[in-house]
C-alpha cells in the first residue's frame, strides 16, 4: 500500500517536472507554439498581475499563445519549478509551483490531465528589490545606538500625520474605509506606498457598528480573516458587527494606517497624471492630489430604490435597507418589507424578534442556502478548523479558489448544492410548503456563482427561513404596484397595511454610486464593476473571463476598483497593491488586453 | 547515514516508551519508590500545577518519591505518552509527552539520560470540564435562529460594563493593568471566569507611553508574544514604547477584558473567604468583593531612593528613575544619574541625545550585554525567525525553557555567555577602558540568572554603552556620600556639578509595594516576591528552588502575585488562570507544600 502511494507520488512528481521542463525551455526559447501545445483543447491559465500586468483567464493552446507572445519579451520568465511535493488525485495531478520574472517573483497553482496542462494559475508574489518587511525581514522598530538626530516612531507617526494630505501628497488615495479600504491600506504600507484612506463615518468599524443590532457575520472566521493579523484562536465562528467594528478599527490603529474618518469624497477630477479630490474633512475643505484613486465603495453600490407610484403618499416610514436604523421603534407595528434577500430576511427576522408584524414581498425567486450547510459542504475544505488542523493555510486556501476557472467553477459548484439540496431537503419543502419561490441559481450552482454573477439573489439562513417556513414573518408574492397612503399594492390587488415599508430592493453597481464622485462620464467610461459576463439575470453577457474592474487596470487610467467579501478583498489587496507599487516606482506595467467595456451599470 | 538517523530514532522512542511504561505502571500501583527509581540520583522533577496545585522542583528519588505520595490518590495520573517522536543528542534523549489526571489533562517534557530521568516537567493544560472555547470549540459567536428575547454581544458586553464591580462581583481582581494583568485577565476570560483589572493609568498601555521617548521593548518580538493572539508578521523586532502601548489597548479591547482605568487601588482587607477592595475609580470610591486578589503591580516594585545626606538641599530636579519625565528639559543642562544598570543607561543616552552633559555614576558593577549578541546567542535557538522557520512554537519554546532546573540553569548560561563574551570581546574591553566596571554575574552565568535572582543589575544595550566607552557619557565610580546644593559628592573626594539628578537606583519587592494596599502585615506574612535564593547579591539563601511568590498559592489564602518579561507573563498567566478558575468551581485544589516565606522584602 505504501509503495502504491510512494509509486503514485513519483509517477505525478515526474509528470510535473517533465511539463515544467518543457514550459521553461518553450519560454526560454520564446516559442509560444510550443508552450501552448502543453495545454489540453479544453485549458484555462489565469494569470494575476505576473505575466499580464492584469487579471487574465486566457483559454486553451490559442490563448495561452496569444498571451505568451504579447508578454514573453518583457516577462522574461525562468525558474519554473515546484515548491512541493505535486499529488494525484482521480487523474489530476495539482502541483504547487513558482518561478521569476524580469520584475518580480511568483507562484501558483498548476493541475495536469493526461500529461497536459488543465489549469495554470500564475500570480505575482512581489517585486524584486521591493521586497516586503516581514517575518525575517520585519523592521527593526528602534534605532539602536544614541543619535542626536532622534525620531521615534511615535514622532514619526505624528508627524505624517500632519502632513499627508496636506504638504505631502498621497500616491494613493482610497475611497471607503470599509475592510476592503483598510485591507488595502495595510497592504500598501507594507510596500512602502504613501496611501490615505477617507472614509465618511467616523470611526473605522462604523459601517458595521451603525447596522442592526442582530447583524453579524455571515462567513466564518477562517475565511474572513484580515491580511497579516488573523483573527485569534478564541474568535467566534460569526462575529457580532460591533465586535468585527473593534477589530477594524483596532487594525487600522496597529496596522498604522493614515485613516480619516468624519470625511466625504465630493468630487475626483483627472489631472495630468494625476487626480485632483475635494474632500470634506469634518467640515473643512481639503484638496488632495493622489496619483492613484482607489474607490473601496463596498460591494452594495447605489441603493436601488424601486419608484412605486404612491411613494411621496404613504404616511408611515419608508427607507431603502441600507437606511433602516433597526427594529426598536417597530413593536407592536406593522412592517413591510420588499425584497427577499439577504438583507431582506435579516430585516425580517430583527423586526419580528422586536415584535413587529412583518410580511415580506417576494417578486423574484431566492437562493437560500443554510449557514451550517454552507460551512460544512460549501467551504470547509478550505476555510474551516479541520482544513486548519490538516495544514491548510489561508493562503493556500485563496490559491486554491483563485486557481478555478471562472468559466468552469458552476460545474464545478453544482454537486455541492445537490449536496446541499439533498441535505436540507425538508427545510427546502418546509419553506415551499408556506409559497416561498426558491431558486438554486439559474443553472443550480448555488450561492458563490449568484455573488460572484450579480452580488445578489440569494439569502444566508441564519434564523430567518424558520420565520417565513413557520408563517411567523408571512409572504406575499407579487410585484408591488403602487403605495397608498397605509398599504403597499400588489398586482394581484393583494393590500398591505403598513406603518413600515423597508425597500430591500438591492444595489446598482459601484461605478453608478461613483459616479456622484468621478462623474458620470467617467463612471460610464469605467463601466459596470462586478459580474462575469455569465448571460444569467442581472449578469448579461459577452462573457468576460474576469469580475468586472475588479483589483486591476480599468478603462481609466489611475482608477481602480477595490472590495469584495472578507476573503476575496484580503487576497486581491496583495495584487492590486503590487500593481500601485509598480507604477509608484516606474516599473514597466504593459497591460495585456484590458478589459473592454460592454455595460455601464 | 539515514538508517543511522532511524535507527537513533527508534532507540529514543523505545527507551522512552520502556520508561513511560515503567512510570505509569508505578504511578498506578501507587508505588511512589518504584517511580522514583526511575530517576537519575541528580534529577529534577518540575511540577506546574499537575500534581501539585503548586509550581515545585523536587530533586532526586526521594523528591519524586515524597511528591507522589503526597499527591498521587488526589491526581490518579493515567496515560503517560509520548506525543511526537523523541529525539536524542549527545546522549540526552527529549520527549514530549502528555497524560491525564483526575481533574484535568496535561503534558510536559521528558530527559532521559542513560535509561534514567534527568529531567521531567509536567504541566496542566486544561480542566476537563472547563476546556477552553478555542480553535474547534470557539464559541459562535451570534445565536442562529430567531429569539424575542435576543441579547446581542454589544447588548451583553454593555450589561457587563454596568454591572461588574457595581451589582455583581468579580471572582478576581487583578490589581495592575500593565501587559501582566493584561495577559492574565484574557486568560481568566477564556475560562469563564468573571475579572476586573484595575489600573491607575487612564488607558491601557500608558505605563508605556508615559515613558521617554526613545524607549522600546529590550526583547525581540517572538519573545513578546501576549496569550492568543501574536504580534502579526510585519511587527518590528523591537517595539517602539507608543507601539506597544497602543497593542495593549487594542489586546485589551479585542480581548473584551474588563478594565477599570483611572482607577487607583487604596486597600485590600481579607473578610471570610473573599477581599473588601477599596478602589478610587476616577474620583468615586467603590468597595468591590472578590474571592481572588491578584497583584500584579510590575516587577519593579517600590521605587528605591536612598536617603544620601543633603538631598534636601539641592536645589536642581532629583527624581527616581521611574519619575523620570524625559530629556527635553535638560538641553546644555549638567545631569548626574546615580546608577548603572538598564534605566541609568536608558537615561543616560535619552538625556545625552537631547544634549545633556550626562555623567554616570557606578556604585557596584553593571552586566552588560549587547542586544544582537543577546539575541543571537541567547535567544535565538527559541525564540526568532529562524526558530519559528525551523517549527519551533511559542508555547514549545517556553516550555523547553520552563523545563531548565533552576537549579542547574547557570551552568548551561555559563557557555552562552563564554561565547558572548568572546564575540563582544573588542567592545568589553573598550568598556572597560573608560573605567567601567563589568560583571557576567556572580557566576559568570550572565543576564537571565540575574533577572532571575534579583531582577537587576545589568543593561542589554542599545546603544548607551557606545557613549560610556568613548566619553560622551563620562563616568564616575564611588558611592555617593552627600549633595550639596548643586553637586553631587562621591567618596574619593569627587565633586560632580549637577542641575538634575537621577536616582536610578532600582526597586524594592512586589510585596513592599503592595503594602500600600493589603498593609505592612499582609505584605510580611507573604513575603519577598521574586528571586531564587541563589545566595548570590540581593538574592539571599536559602534556595528556593522556584521564584518566590509567583503565579502560585501564597502565605496568605486568596493573595497571588504575577508579572515577569512579556515571555513569562505569557505562559505562568495560564498556570495561574487555571489554580484559579479550580477554586471557582470548586475542584479540590490540594497544594503540596507552599514556599516558606524566608525573607520578607
Amino acid at each position: 500500500m505504501t509503495q502504491s502511494v510512494d509509486q503514485k507520488a513519483s509517477a505525478a512528481a515526474s509528470a510535473t517536472n517533465e511539463w515544467l521542463t518543457a514550459f521553461q525551455k518553450a519560454l526560454t526559447a520564446r516559442d509560444a507554439d510550443a508552450a501552448a501545445a502543453l495545454f489540453a483543447d479544453e485549458s484555462y491559465w489565469r494569470d494575476i498581475v505576473s505575466f499580464t500586468w492584469n487579471i487574465t483567464t486566457v483559454e486553451g493552446g490559442a490563448g495561452v499563445a496569444d498571451l505568451l507572445r504579447a508578454t514573453l519579451d518583457d516577462v522574461d520568465p525562468v525558474g519554473f519549478r515546484v515548491t512541493e511535493e505535486p499529488t494525484e488525485e482521480d487523474g489530476v495531478i495539482t502541483a504547487w509551483i513558482a518561478f521569476e520574472t524580469k520584475a518580480g517573483r511568483g507562484s501558483g497553482l498548476l493541475r495536469l490531465v493526461g500529461g497536459k496542462a488543465f489549469t495554470l494559475l500564475t500570480t505575482l508574489d512581489e517585486l524584486k528589490g521591493h521586497e516586503e518587511p516581514i517575518n525575517d525581514r520585519r523592521p527593526n522598530g528602534v534605532r539602536h545606538g544614541a543619535f542626536r538626530d532622534r525620531v521615534t516612531w511615535a514622532e514619526s507617526r505624528a508627524r505624517e500625520a500632519t502632513e499627508l494630505g496636506y504638504t505631502v501628497q498621497p500616491e494613493v488615495l482610497i475611497v471607503g474605509g470599509g475592510q476592503g479600504g483598510i485591507a488595502l491600506g495595510a497592504r500598501l504600507r507594507q510596500l512602502g506606498v504613501p496611501a490615505l484612506i477617507v472614509e465618511r463615518n467616523e470611526r473605522p468599524g462604523d459601517s458595521w457598528r451603525k447596522r442592526y443590532k442582530s447583524l453579524a457575520l455571515h462567513d466564518p472566521v477562517w475565511y474572513d480573516h484580515l491580511p497579516y493579523l488573523p483573527f485569534p484562536a478564541n474568535w467566534p465562528v460569526f462575529s457580532p458587527k460591533d465586535k468585527i467594528g473593534d477589530w477594524l478599527e483596532m487594525y487600522t490603529k496597529v496596522m498604522e494606517l493614515n485613516y480619516w474618518g468624519s470625511t466625504a469624497c465630493k468630487s475626483a477630477v483627472r489631472e495630468g497624471d494625476g487626480w485632483v479630490v475635494v474632500v470634506d474633512r469634518a467640515g473643512e475643505e481639503i484638496t488632495l492630489r493622489p496619483r492613484q484613486l482607489v474607490l473601496a465603495l463596498g460591494a452594495s453600490g447605489l441603493p436601488n430604490v424601486p419608484e412605486f407610484p404612491g411613494r411621496e403618499k404613504f404616511r408611515g416610514d419608508q427607507h431603502h435597507s441600507s437606511a433602516h436604523p433597526g427594529p426598536d421603534k417597530y413593536k407592536g407595528k406593522k412592517a413591510v418589507v420588499i425584497g427577499s434577500n439577504n438583507s431582506a430576511h435579516d430585516i425580517c427576522a430583527a423586526l419580528w424578534e422586536a415584535g413587529a408584524d412583518v410580511t415580506m414581498v417576494q417578486r423574484s425567486s431566492t437562493h437560500v442556502v443554510r449557514s451550517d450547510s454552507l460551512m460544512d459542504l460549501g467551504l470547509s475544505d478550505l476555510y474551516s478548523e479541520r482544513a486548519v488542523a490538516a495544514g491548510m493555510t489561508t493562503f493556500k486556501a485563496d490559491t486554491i479558489f483563485a486557481s478555478l476557472p471562472f468559466r468552469i467553477l458552476h460545474t464545478l459548484q453544482i454537486p455541492v448544492y445537490n449536496a446541499i439540496r439533498e441535505r436540507d431537503a425538508e427545510f427546502y419543502h418546509r419553506l415551499e410548503q408556506a409559497g416561498f419561490v426558491l431558486d438554486f441559481g439559474e443553472d443550480d450552482s448555488g450561492l458563490f456563482l449568484k455573488y460572484l454573477r450579480r452580488g445578489s439573489g440569494y439569502y444566508i439562513d441564519v434564523g430567518a427561513s424558520e420565520l417565513v417556513a413557520n408563517g411567523d414573518v408571512k409572504l406575499a408574492e407579487g410585484q408591488v404596484v403602487e403605495l397608498t397612503e397605509d398599504e403597499v399594492v400588489l398586482d394581484d390587488g393583494t393590500r398591505l397595511p403598513a406603518d413600515l415599508v423597508v425597500y430591500a430592493t438591492g444595489y446598482g453597481s459601484m461605478n453608478q454610486l461613483a459616479s456622484d464622485i468621478i462623474g458620470q462620464d467617467m463612471a460610464d467610461k469605467a463601466g459596470k464593476v462586478w459580474g462575469l459576463g455569465s448571460g444569467t439575470t442581472k449578469d448579461p453577457g459577452p462573457w468576460e473571463g474576469e469580475l468586472r474592474n475588479m483589483w486591476k487596470p480599468t478603462a481609466q487610467e489611475g482608477l481602480w476598483f477595490h472590495g469584495g467579501n472578507l476573503a476575496l478583498s484580503r487576497y486581491y489587496s496583495h495584487y492590486l497593491a503590487l500593481q500601485l507599487k509598480a507604477r509608484m516606482e516606474g516599473i514597466p506595467t504593459p497591460v495585456y488586453k484590458r478589459a473592454e467595456v460592454y455595460h455601464t451599470e
